[in-house]
């Protein structure tokens, strides 16, 4: 029926009869003349009604916000000084020969181009508000950057191989999403927090190069840029090395924003995870950022200053400074605000100094700390962070966790703000980079334990086997995260593929022998049959669509999402069920009156 | 690390060095050698190992069945005679260089080329089970279904749009699985039984064209050719009439049987619902047989044969023929097989008449019930059926249901036999069609009331609208469904897009206005807001496979497939889960000991 897309009739098609398909987005009335702007997927196209066609008139008129119509005729150059550069169709428009109301429209409860719905509006009225350009665009985007994602992979041999959505609980990681099975009496499958154990079983099948789009699962309670059901690309490869798993993904990603936002990603540096903490204080650096930790630590210990000497001579403390060029303009009140920010991360508070004349040593200095640090140390403080007549110092002084934490967070707020946009602190450009060599445990203090950083099947690097014996703490992983403008945006590992490197693993968490064969016995077992060396990652699909879209939420690249409350307001659901249902699954509920 | 896949190795690598990793598949000792046949996803090529490279010949020596190797060597031409047409490597050999045992295997419990392993064993150990050559053709095949369809769609212009996992339980249509939620105490999310409603919400959205390959959940008692969760290629377009939406859709399917089957589809006949029943006693005949009914229900009224006469003056009665041209040579045993194959249908016999010499009139026919049948309505039958010496005529005579479903099995099941191919009366081919025209309504006898025959948001054929309400069933449906070779494919409809519309249907089902509301409240809403004229159809994946590879068993195109039992016998799911999970979500069990 339709010639052409709304959005893409441009001066190409001069001259031209078109028939369109779309909604009245605006319409007025100049000079007794109805004018429609008609929008489709692509965009909108200016419809100019003329009263000389009566009929045609007569029906414009009853045309309101909405509306579907069908719009056939000519297209012909706007009148000088009334084109529209921000449209394709913004030199063009299109005189309307027959004008047929398909559906007309009862009042919308907003109007589409309103910038400040409340997201309970726009996700109640969601049919409408995925209308409005910009949620076209978004999920357009997204749809593009599945489809070369899956162009790319099919090009290197990837097959998309679909594993269980209904499958077994295991009580690792975040809760399960259950669903009561009705022919076995009392027992639950859970949804897939991911496919990762089916995927690694499709390595062992032979399938050589997996991957899959797919839907996972977790039950927690949502902050701003989670979602219960989130969507993953989901890989996974026999024989190749860590080096050629992340070159090869590297070039997924350069293929995905070179094809769908024809932007060339550049540099893409390869980060130990060790100098990231050390540098940044955080292993998803955004290099965007200008600024950078100096370490301290080791030349703090015999300051008069407990804040500083405190951690430094304390195994696991840390003294850091960040320098900010120019800061010794910002006021009080502002040093005041960063002061209340670090404390979210448990710092007890915000050390600073103003450096007004380096050359002055100590006397050039504004602060309330400097008295109480000698003169050496100061000297080493200007010289390792190079300070400069203006610039400011934050220092960071605790448990390395709390320092990294802070000032890392600080490092960021500082970093987005306006005054690092003025003074040439943040570089507005996609940043890119791999974080590796993950140290393969994290001690868990409070139980008194080992825990996997990444998973329990993650390789160790070669010849650190025997450190999950003798100090698991030194154990390096073969692991790998994708880090984008600060945003982990996917990570994986190379796997354990031989059974007795898995048992030294699951000792080294010290998991029984009983709880390994209930949790992965299956996985387990598909090892002892000559499992290839593989290895895989998964990209976080709504988190790199929110990333390229420049989304404000994770909602606003997902077509029906859930509330914070883990709700849909569109349909209702969750919702009340028939008693019959429940009975058929073999559960009741708990409280006869619920206690939502 | 790999130069190219083992199964890829042909005559076009001869004379160069190639590493390949794969499977032993099978080894032997001839004559001072080892042969390996080693295995990948692509195919077998046989590995030469001579003892003149000791330390190579050694590590062949303790390679076993299933243990993952890394094998260098040199491509070089099999001894004349030794050749393997059936292998694509299977004019070469490689001389074995190198030799790495990249994983050893423990002994598998079952020889990966035996035929008769029972489905137990092989969904128990699925990860071996999906290494057989014929397993790894399957999934890549429907991988390659999958991507073909994709790359069609993306073409045209159609958009994968993500619809909710967790969403909401509707009491029409098949059994929900349910899903318990954790922040709203005694609400429910339901699995999708299929993404229908959002899809035609992204209509009203206007995002114009929009696919999904995704699981749909039903908690059905399955059957042979049904899984809990299956896969569908989902699709819905705006603006299109229903025979440029099958005509689009035609070309998909063309196109993925090109591109994965090499095959070219000849004619793909569109036939009225009315005729398919008619001719065949089905909505999806399957045009290989060669075999049709002959109508007799007009001229049966007077004959002296209640069994005929019956049914031809009952209102709702059937009386037809099916010749078989040859199957007077049936012997009473196969003609008793038959008869007992028919009450499955809930027919009560099978009248038969053999046509030994047609130009003898009644003297010529064999047959237990021509003596109660006048002369006239046997020169009937023979004119009508077209009889020749040497066929059987069966009958059906009945309620239409039970002719239909008794003689349209009994069509099937004579024409797949070995008597059919060998008389010609089967054509070994691909025979799609479209099925169309059906009514929008049947009779639910047992609840006396009218019931959707496709879903309650068919359009019905213009200028039927009125018929909803004077003679419901008259009114013809704009649905259809895609038939290959007996299986429907997929099917779908143009749906109604204007409320008014919506509401007469919902009148004729009688479906209260509340029921309406709590049900499809969403749609109704969103129907006003000019939508725009829409339709589409989804495809059963799992079935479209399962077709194309010939494979025995739906089972066999799904990498994990849940037993009849529902059941995943590789990971045990479902299984019990901790009390803690279930207070969490305000459930408890019904039954303190499980009756499962």
């Amino acid at each position: 029926m339709r010639t052409s897309y709304c959005g893409d009739v441009s001066e190409a098609l001069l001259g031209q009869e078109v028939t369109l398909m779309g909604w009245a987005h605006r319409r007025r009335d100049h000079g007794g003349v109805i004018f429609i702007d008609l929008r489709d997927r692509q965009g909108l196209v200016q419809i100019v009604c003329d009263p000389d066609r009566a009929e045609m008139f007569k029906t414009a008129e009853g045309v309101r916000g909405e509306f579907c119509l069908q719009v056939k005729g000519l297209v012909r150059a706007r009148p000088a000084g009334t084109e529209n550069a921000g449209l394709t169709s913004g030199k063009i428009e299109v005189l309307c020969h027959e004008l047929v109301v398909l559906n007309p429209s009862v009042t919308p409860p907003f109007q589409l181009d309103d910038e400040n719905l409340s997201e309970t509006t726009r996700l109640t009225h969601r049919v409408l508000d995925l209308r409005r350009p910009q949620m076209q665009k978004n999920l357009m985007l997204r749809y593009r950057v599945a489809m070369e994602s899956r162009k790319y992979l099919d090009e290197m041999g990837f097959v998309d191989i679909e594993t269980p959505m209904l499958t077994k609980s295991t009580p690792e990681g975040a809760r399960d999403y259950l669903v009561p099975s009705r022919v076995q009496d009392g027992q639950f499958f859970a949804l897939p927090q991911s496919p990762q154990l089916f995927k690694q079983l499709l390595m062992v099948s032979g399938f050589d190069r997996y991957y899959q789009i797919t839907k996972c699962f977790r039950d927690e309670d949502l902050r701003a840029d989670r979602q219960p059901e989130f969507t993953q690309i989901d890989i996974e490869t026999s024989f190749l090395t860590e080096e050629e798993i992340r070159s090869m993904f590297e070039g997924m990603i350069r293929h995905v924003f070179r094809k769908a936002l024809n932007v060339e990603l550049g540099d893409y540096p390869v980060m130990a995870y060790a100098e990231a903490m050390h540098r940044f204080g955080s292993d998803k650096p955004d290099l965007r950022v200008k600024l950078e930790f100096t370490e301290l630590t080791d030349c703090m210990a015999d300051v008069d200053f407990k804040v500083f000497s405190g951690p430094a001579t304390t195994p696991g403390g840390r003294v850091v400074a960040l320098r900010v060029p120019g800061g010794a303009e910002m006021s009080r009140g502002e040093i005041d605000a960063y002061t209340e920010f670090v404390k979210i991360y448990g710092a007890k508070g915000l050390a600073w100094v103003k450096v007004n004349e380096v050359a002055k040593g100590r006397d050039g200095l504004q602060s309330p700390i400097v008295k109480n640090i000698h003169d050496a140390a100061i000297a080493e403080i200007l010289k390792r962070t190079g300070a400069q007549d203006g610039d400011i110092l934050f220092f960071g002084a605790d448990k390395a966790k709390v320092v990294n934490d802070a000032i890392g967070a600080l490092r960021i707020k500082i970093g987005h703000s306006e005054f690092a946009k003025a003074k040439g602190l943040f570089e507005d450009r996609w940043a890119p980079l791999w974080v590796v060599d993950f140290p393969m445990f994290e001690h868990d203090e409070e139980n008194n334990r080992w825990a996997a950083v990444h998973h329990p099947f993650t390789a160790p690097k070669d010849g650190h086997e025997d450190f999950m014996v003798t100090d698991p703490g030194r154990c390096i992983a073969k692991a790998y995260d994708m880090v984008l403008n600060g945003w982990e945006l996917g990570g994986g590992s190379v796997r354990i593929h031989r059974a007795e490197v898995q048992a030294k693993v699951f000792a080294a968490l010290n998991i029984s022998e009983e709880d390994q064969r209930l949790k992965f016995g299956f996985l387990l077992d598909a090892l002892q049959y000559g499992a290839p060396p593989h290895g895989g990652l998964a990209f976080g699909l709504d988190r790199l669509v929110t990333l390229m879209t420049k989304a404000e939420s994770i909602r606003d690249v997902i077509a029906f999402p859930k509330t914070q409350r883990a709700q849909c307001l569109l349909t209702g659901a969750p919702s009340n069920v028939d008693e019959k249902q429940l009975r058929e699954l073999h559960i009741r509920l708990r409280n006869a009156t619920p206690a939502a």
